[in-house]
């Protein structure tokens, strides 16, 4: 099995800019990320050729993420997006109904600061993405949601069921 | 779903002691790295008594842990020990039989230590435990094994099926 | 010799608010990085009670930093001070000719961000602040600079002198 | 003014090799450490062939240390050095009278590990380095000693005077 996984910014890749003094996106850190997670499984990584926030995230973006999906000759793929519409992003996948396996996971904390979740996160979704039958999923938290039955609760920093 | 990790020592959770000026063990950092994680998921943290190097664990220490395993009242458990002998606790796990999902991961660099594999591969197992069938498995390098199909290459730092 | 560390925030002590998603201040690190610094110099830390960004300080706050090393028993005292108007405030402090070491601190990035140079930067100003004769400096990027002769280069993110 | 920085190893620059399963020393982490510590003052850094533990230190290796200081064109030179044999390499050095500061600083906790004092002392001692008198001074715990009235308090793990 092959995992592709596909960057397209969000809280994880942030990265300070000292000169702006804000939190930006540079390069992504996803190789690094990946050499330090020391895996043995091949990996196909995608890094989006602009990475963005996911609040700035627009319905072309979303359009050209379900493209990715369609081209990937992986059948599971993780996704690593911002999480404010991380939910919208698997609504426009799910909807899709592809016949491969789409994880989507990101951080709470900047990969780079400290007391990040970023790479537990990633870990997690690099687990169940292999495991899981086909569909759309969101993996934050410790826990797989579906992408229809999912939403963040602002106020928690958590991810929960709809109902 | 709940999990039970049971945290027995390895490279993970080694600590650098700097008065003796060497790596060792202390308290476990297990209920930090769980809050960092960010888990909704319930968990219940085990902590061996005594945090050991897998190169010194013995025949009682593994009837221990399968002990623990035993008592159980979680279905999902994910073991952190050392690699170096990780192959041979999950063989005396992996002979009971228990009607359980038994995860073992652990570090190739202690969670402490900058570039370390630790939250990945935490992340990892904590993933495939909620997913796999019951029974026995290494999860290291981003690749589950069974338990009795899998070994630790050591020149290379990785783990490989026995064939 | 006993230091007196004043804490004003700046990017120094910013930290991440995940709620937020974004930087900004939270309880003092300077408790922390202290320990962390194996200090057997007395060291007397005083955070004052709002942590700002330098943008954000106005006269008022200028003249209490002015009052507290007025008040301080100690002869030798680091401010954490934002860079963008770390000029300004050690202009005020420069007029007015107190009998006392001061030494200007902060940092490029923040302490609980990748690569900051925030405990580089302190360790610097805790060393010179013992040994400089008194009057009012600025402790960046391995240079003391005079109050009176020193400014931000904000293009290249460094401090340099006037001329 | 210029910066002669001298790595010899020493806790300071220790590295976790995972396939030892140990702490060692493979390349010098000192040029990422200068980097991220954004010095505009010039520095020279002479990295010693074989980067040891000070344990292992033997007569030999102190008469190449005090030759660097004598070949030195900086008259400002710290020496990265670990603290068990601190002192006696400082006193070598001390006993030679060069016209030169020498500053010997290191660290309990190495660089790459959680929590480590490094880059303070590493701040400390180049900030002292350009202000002190010629002579040999050791710069650990936020203070300055003379060569000839220091030694490491080993069970406390801190450097105290002789008396």
């Amino acid at each position: 099995m092959t995992l592709r996984i596909i960057a397209t910014g969000g809280t994880f890749d942030k990265h300070y800019d000292e000169l702006a003094g804000k939190l930006t996106f540079s390069e992504s850190q996803l190789p690094d990320v990946l050499k330090r997670a020391r895996l043995t499984v091949p990996v196909e990584l995608e890094v989006r050729s602009s990475l963005i926030d996911s609040l700035d995230m627009v319905d072309k973006d979303r359009q050209e993420i379900l493209q990715s999906c369609k081209n990937s000759q992986e059948k599971a793929i993780v996704i690593i997006h911002g999480t404010d519409t991380m939910r919208e992003t698997a609504q426009v996948l799910g909807a899709a109904k592809l016949d491969k396996v789409i994880v989507f996971t990101g951080a709470m904390i900047p990969y780079e600061i400290a007391n990040s979740d970023a790479l537990f996160n990633l870990g997690f979704a690099c687990g169940v993405v292999q495991l899981l039958t086909p569909g759309v999923y969101v993996a934050m938290n410790g826990q797989v949601f579906l992408w229809d039955n999912v939403q963040k609760d602002r106020s928690a920093g958590v991810f929960v069921t709809n109902s």
